[in-house]
């Protein structure tokens, strides 16, 4: 287990989608949070208090979470400096990187002298099954996105606390470093081998009877040329009955890839539709999610307005506006959601 | 290096698809292949001499090839067994399962007493980037399929060995752990993290100014509800201008899945020209192969000349028939070809 409180990291970032990790815990667990690092040169805050590390760890912070991430998820010579001064002020580390603390010798050896402990949270269980896609019991819902960072963890955790809170069972299941130390449990998917992607969804969502839902977490993009498998593998492993589309409406290109072009919401719903037909023939589309966090609210409003006209589906930004219409068409009958989306 | 030459592992396998490492190795590098262990309850043959294991060390053989596959890739305590047995007649043992030789104790504690070699080809390299979907300079040819063993290996490999005969430079690109034993390098796709699939494929298959073509072997299939995570991150690496489509007539359900029918080939071939064109928008299918091995010569070229027409598109079992007229196809100009197959 992970020692809590955390002390949130967000080093050297300018990059808003970047420190996703960090921000997702302080909006989804803020009382296990103490405060956040940034050196002077990063233009972002989470709105807790900045600390340096002496005095989070004087402020009950057990675990610097290093909650940035970049294309590769690589460990940069300014992030291990900073992970072995936290170790030296008495923090344990936890990462959600690629590239794993433990095969970094500098951090095993300062761990080892300083008792310290690291946590790789991308490393996934042993024991994944190949899929199988065989039908099986149960509700789920499966958030897609036209681009990675569109929002995906932000809408399942909003839909199961909504579903919650209509009393209805909802467990999200998380599929990423961010929404696996917000849970405290799920599998980092992009970390498993390539042959068990839809696997280890199968087993993260198993057969439920108690009539509840299963909200998994999406990850990806089809339209991304760098993790489109994954996404593929996510929708036939998920065996979705609703899918809920997530997406940045200022969002310019695909991450990581300026000459990669967005794409459309309809291609984007026809695309997952198609694909998630092959596990699922009965999947519908029972939602859009926006974020509009960098628009105004009467501009926000207009957006999901216009966008839930054109499509004949709900659309809220989850987060901001709520999710009450889309759990509306959720708990209706499959045949009355969705009418215009065709694949 | 893995010692040659082999002897190439048949166990108790009556399945023709489970022993396609070993069946790869006789037909494409068969100088380097004395003979076949196999079991009496094993009712296949690649046509070597059957041999138990110390007269195939008198034989010269120095490579125990564990040619087998199972849906998971797991290491039975039957292949235990007799891969221990192997060792102690004097052979190593290479391995293209899931499962690693050297995660398994009883292996590696006997390799050590006796001074073996363990290979898992199935480890890939590492330094594996994340994919960036940029376009890059070369021709590159994709074999896809409608189900996984239905001969994309094969196929590729005849294309590159019939590019080669009229004097087109063309290399073959592995990407399963037969087509790496067979070629000397390559990845062993499926053994690759997620978030690497493309990525993988774009190292595997450089950017090349030479006019000479990149022939990438193909992996599972986007109907697979298993692998078609692998299949999509490989059609997005390889950024083909060229799909050969691949398909065994005689199949009846997907591989490993009997609850699964197989898809259509006009479905496939739209729905792989789809997915290639998020990174190539010029690809275009250029011939379909079909593994007739097991129809009569007569029905298999009726089967052949009828698909041909049916899809536009030139229509041979590569193996037994050649690929002539599939060649004849890429070597021409875009436009005149595939031009019944829109997606």
């Amino acid at each position: 287990m992970i020692a809590t409180p955390y002390l949130l990291y967000l080093g050297h970032s300018n990059d808003h989608a970047g420190i996703k990790t960090s921000r997702g815990l302080a909006v989804f667990r803020p009382e296990i949070c103490v405060g956040e690092f940034r050196h002077d040169d990063c233009g972002l805050t989470l709105g807790l208090q900045r600390m340096d590390f002496a005095t989070a760890v004087a402020a009950g912070a057990r675990t610097l979470i290093l909650g940035v991430a970049n294309a590769g998820g690589t460990l940069g010579d300014d992030l291990v400096a900073d992970a072995i001064a936290a170790m030296e002020a008495g923090l344990d580390i936890a990462s959600g990187l690629h590239e794993r603390l433990k095969d970094e010798p500098r951090l095993v050896e300062a761990a080892r002298i300083l008792g310290r402990k690291l946590h790789d949270v991308r490393d996934p269980q042993p024991g994944i099954p190949v899929g199988n896609g065989k039908p099986r019991a149960g509700n789920r819902l499966l958030t897609v996105g036209t681009d990675c960072s569109v929002g995906k963890m932000y809408t399942t955790l909003c839909l199961a606390r909504g579903l919650a809170e209509r009393g209805v069972k909802a467990d999200f299941r998380a599929t990423g470093q961010t929404g696996i130390l917000v849970a405290g449990d799920g599998v980092p998917l992009d970390a498993v081998i390539a042959d068990f992607i839809s696997g280890a969804i199968e087993q993260l969502s198993p057969a439920r009877n108690d009539g509840g839902w299963d909200l998994i977490e999406g990850q990806g993009s089809l339209f991304h040329p760098s993790f489109a498998g994954v996404s593929t593998g996510l929708l036939h492993g998920a065996q979705p009955d609703a899918i809920v589309l997530c997406h940045d409406p200022v969002r310019k290109h695909m991450r990581g890839l300026s000459h990669f072009p967005l794409p459309g919401l309809a291609e984007t719903l026809e695309a997952n539709i198609r694909v998630a037909r092959l596990t699922n023939p009965d999947v519908r589309a029972v939602g859009i999610a926006l974020n509009t966090s960098e628009m105004a609210e009467d501009k926000a409003r207009a957006l999901c307005a216009r966008t839930a006209d054109d499509f004949g589906l709900p659309c809220s930004d989850p987060y901001r506006f709520g999710v009450d219409a889309i759990l509306d068409t959720l708990l209706t009958a499959p045949a009355k959601a969705g009418a215009k989306v065709t694949a």
